[in-house]
């Protein structure tokens, strides 16, 4: 985000705070920042806050962000997960709308950062009921001068429908390479590779996005064992029919896609 | 690989039999073979037979095969299953050796053919315990001209470790694409577009390859169901600590896997 900011001219300045020295050195280098801290206080006099850390880091900051921003500061956050973190900003802070920019990959950290990756991404923002209708259309504009297509979910929309569109194939991801032992690895073609890839993502970010939305996870994984159970009974009946109409309509839906 | 011999001038000729005139039109035109029929009286001739179809047609059209060819003649197959086939073809043909090359994608047609798509992959070869020494050295000597990498493995062996490293993945993708419900799509970044390519598979081919490896298959399923239920145990009781190590080693083998 500071990257695209500042590439295209939407801050004066970015001012970063993080947890290493070495993240704000590349910064610097990469230009996405221009002042950078390991301390939060450099914010003092930030006219909007963007936090974007894991969901459990957001929700234990936030009140000591709180302490030290103005009333007026414009705040946001890029948390995967939206019913926990805005419940517990939106009373926080008077000027706060959650977001969830569904850009980027398994690799985390700033020396992966591109100023276009929200290019024709979408981005769904999450207000409270209590939400100010003027940081709403902010943060909005924001989104959208970054290349995003923004759409307005509930929280609690926001949580059911990511369970199954994001969660979901990471917990799968996960699960399935454990279950490979590790001399087949050497065989796997495209297929393998492709439903795992995601499996290399951050281990602390998807512990809590997963503890953040069990509720909704617990649910779909229970989907997905339907599903799985299907074609499994298919399989074991040798119902060849069956089988064939299962793996149609999912090809089908797939093929839509892109 | 017909496309691929050709460029290497393994072979003189390529004769082809399809299901539609219209294969053989493209295969012209890309001048990966030389002549073409709907009928298979036209291999009458050949020196080397590959057959390369789904694994209920390789069954289904061997013997028609061995009626028309030549004793001397060797023959291989390329199906994703070995058991079953080799069990079958090995007592059909003198020369026969079952092949498996790890390549392909989800599109399913000679216009997606390339002639470096073996190159680096692995090929496994799985002779049966009557095979031929002279027609494996041959079949074997093939396979690396065309720049794959060759590891010779028992049917039964080949079986077991693909239902994990190929088989189970292509389930998980059918599945996932199946639980996720049709207005949610929209809301897919990467990680449920890589998670599910390969569901865009052909399908026919697919419910052929589980119905033919289905005790190894559903072992496979088992595997991933307890993976799958670990995760999920963790995340209803909020096991923050076994989540994270979970995830962690999950991790840690697929960064491993490039």
């Amino acid at each position: 985000m500071a990257l695209a900011m500042k590439k295209k001219k939407l801050c004066q300045e970015v001012v970063a705070v993080t947890r290493h020295a070495q993240s704000l050195r590349i910064g610097k280098k990469m230009r996405a920042i221009d002042r950078g801290s390991l301390n939060l206080e450099i914010i003092r006099d930030a006219d909007l806050v963007i936090l974007a850390m894991p969901v459990s880091a957001i929700l234990r900051l936030a009140p000591r962000v709180r302490k030290i921003i103005s009333k007026g500061c414009l705040v946001t956050d890029v948390g995967s997960t939206k019913e926990e973190i805005v419940a517990k900003l939106s009373k926080l802070f008077p000027n706060y709308i959650g977001s969830h920019p569904l850009a980027g990959s398994e690799k985390r950290s700033i020396a992966y950062a591109r100023p276009d990756l929200f290019k024709n991404s979408f981005c769904i923002l999450t207000p409270a009921s209590r939400t100010d209708r003027q940081a709403l259309r902010r943060i909005n504009k924001l989104w959208k001068d970054l290349g995003a297509k923004t759409v307005i979910l509930s929280p609690a929309r926001h949580d059911k429908i990511l369970s199954l569109a994001s969660h979901l194939p990471h917990i799968l991801a996960f699960s399935l390479i454990s279950a490979v032992p590790r001399p087949y690895l050497k065989f796997a073609a495209g297929g393998l590779k492709d439903t795992t890839r995601i499996a290399a993502s951050d281990s602390e970010l998807w512990s809590d996005i997963f503890l953040s939305n069990r509720g909704s996870i617990i649910k779909a994984i229970g989907l997905l064992e339907k599903r799985l159970n299907r074609i499994k009974s298919a399989i074991k009946r040798k119902d060849k029919r069956l089988l064939d109409r299962i793996l149609k309509l999912a090809k089908k839906k797939r093929d839509k896609l892109h």
